[in-house]
């Protein structure tokens, strides 16, 4: 991104703070509570602590100082290595706010996600501060902006789909022609094909299922060296990540489906239709989830996830498609998410298809071309 | 693992319940808390909720039931559907303490990991218990004992060395030969042979940089179309996942090197044979760390990361091999970590060598055969 993308989003921080009347707020991605805001803020890719301070100074500490030059070079922070802090994120935030003069009384903010006994650590150590730690938090506020893509981040993603649906292509003429056989042969070609076209790699690790596992919402291990797109039902779900955004899609494989796999399948196909053909800006989520349950309750059916999430940066983040009362997101323009409604039996086997959309102001556009392929 | 193992771990895990005096802990592993603990004490490879009572009740909340029928035969559980809590952690502790009948005023632990957030909701909607959030929690207490392992565990690692041990052969042929030229192709090679050899998978996202990209500790992204093995130094950081336990090892592949890259690598080589001479059952951690950061400081070198870290379900796990104050870790026979010593310049490119090592009571095992590669 360009260096007026990155001060537009510093300054829309830097607004939040000052409504707030927070004096400093650290952000954290370590490898046990990532945070993909500090990419978005600074361009850094990981591991590292940033600070905004309310007088518009930008820190970043970072575990690989080398890395930050390059990556973080058209964000405004002035970039200082983890390891002058002991690697310990209380010391950075003690010495970060002495250094740059952080008021006494003054609010700091840290991770909601701070676990309850790191936040007594933090309360303790800086008794001159108030320390917040809410759900309300920066960190949320730009993870809601995070939702709706600018031009720039469509332009990446609609890429990374073209890229996608290159490989759906290929997967489909390769598993037709015997080409691919496995489930680890369809995974490692998905990476292979990823390396070809310059992505960072895959969103995940690719899910592949052939008819003796898709049962699982998730297999698990993700890929075996079992037969794949053989007689039943084969579910492959992968997405490619480029310059750090993300596709995220599920192909079905069906090959000579008893009369109860027909049905599975074309409940799904039904449920994805559906669900496309109410995803449009100002529809509450929620009820194109509820929509859809409803449609599996006629067949006595469940599904056991989510219908879709948010992607970009993350492989899952806001907004949230579920059925669930606390979910008050409504489409806007800007907005990539998947649809991807699934159902798995222990006898039949499992469906899922999912394709990643994008909401316009005018209508809507299905970036992907995730299908069910029958041989 | 078969029943004894997990009844055994069950068992450890009551007496140190009884020992607390807590009547019901719960334990977390979705997605963004990740706990193998689970999979430790149950065979349930994720995305699960655990709830262990005092009166040995054990409640295993699967996100994919059928998958945890499978995994989890051989312990000790009840299987229960997260969605039958509308997929809320809360929710599913509130039904199991009144379902297995949790006296009202006892104490109930929920993860050290919590936001302090959510540690809130807990005790604002469980006010009849007294909620435990705490550093000292069972799961710090299994991390420990998993930190020493089994017959069992260890027979799993050093098969899973072995395969690691092959495909390193392979690399340095495939290399040597030219048929891995791009950081790419090496990583996919990994995938390929991981397969192969019926693993899970790799611990982690093979980390490959050619000469252009060995600077940084861990590179992004983390493979390229980069040329690899050519002039200067390249790293290949990998690691199998096998039965669900991991390997870790890094080479570095050097070819023409100038004198101050050959007194680069022979440092790292150096660091390493040092720390393996003291890596011993009763060696305190620290000390060794302390050592090789003391060996590089006599050449006005720094490692910016530590020395090494334990290898089990996790790739990261106990014992901790850094130099830090707070580091009170002993190696014991049973306790299988990396050694790994790493030098890192933005002209020189970067060194690391890492294997991971078994101590015993009578000595020590090299499980892995990582070395520095001269092309």
């Amino acid at each position: 991104m360009e260096i007026n993308t990155y001060a537009q989003r510093f300054q829309k921080a830097w607004d939040w703070m000052a409504q707030e009347g927070i004096s400093l707020v650290m952000m954290e991605d370590t490898e046990t509570r990532r945070d993909q805001n500090i990419r978005w803020l600074t361009g850094h890719p990981g591991d590292a602590l940033l600070f905004l301070s309310s007088d518009k100074n930008a820190v970043l500490v970072a575990w690989d100082v080398n890395l930050a030059k390059i990556y973080a070079r058209n964000s405004p922070v002035i970039i200082v290595p983890y390891n002058d802090f002991d690697r310990k994120p209380l010391n950075a935030l003690v010495v970060v706010s002495r250094t740059l003069g952080i008021p006494i009384g003054s609010k700091i903010e840290i991770p909601s996600v701070t676990p309850y006994p790191v936040f007594l650590d933090y309360v303790g150590e800086l008794t001159d501060y108030d320390i917040l730690c809410r759900n309300n938090s920066l960190g949320a506020e730009i993870r809601k902006m995070r939702s709706v893509k600018n031009d720039d981040e469509i332009a990446v993603i609609r890429k990374a789909a073209g890229f996608t649906n290159e490989i759906i292509d290929l997967l489909e003429k390769n598993v037709r022609s015997g080409k691919i056989k496995t489930e680890a042969d369809a995974a490692l070609f998905i990476q292979q094909e990823a390396r070809k076209r310059n992505c960072e790699g895959t969103s995940f690790e690719t899910l592949a299922a052939g008819p003796g596992r898709s049962f699982a919402i998730h297999a698990f291990p993700s890929s075996t060296g079992s037969p794949f797109g053989g007689q039943g039902l084969s579910i492959l779900d992968f997405g490619l990540k480029y310059n750090g955004y993300c596709t995220d899609v599920t192909l079905t494989f069906a090959r000579d489906l008893n009369p109860r796999q027909e049905k599975l399948v074309s409940l799904v196909e039904k449920a994805a239709k559906l669900a496309l053909s109410m995803a449009y800006n100002g529809t509450r989520a929620r009820d194109i989830a509820a929509a859809v349950d409803a449609l599996f309750a006629k067949s006595k059916k469940q599904m056991p996830h989510g219908l879709g999430h948010g992607v970009g940066l993350q492989e899952h983040e806001y907004p949230v498609l579920r059925n669930s009362s606390d979910n008050d997101w409504v489409l806007e323009p800007g907005m990539i998410f998947t649809i991807e409604p699934g159902l798995y039996d222990p006898q039949l086997g499992g469906c899922r298809l999912e394709n990643d959309v994008l909401v316009t102001s005018s209508g809507q556009e299905i970036l992907t071309k995730a299908r069910i392929i029958r041989l």
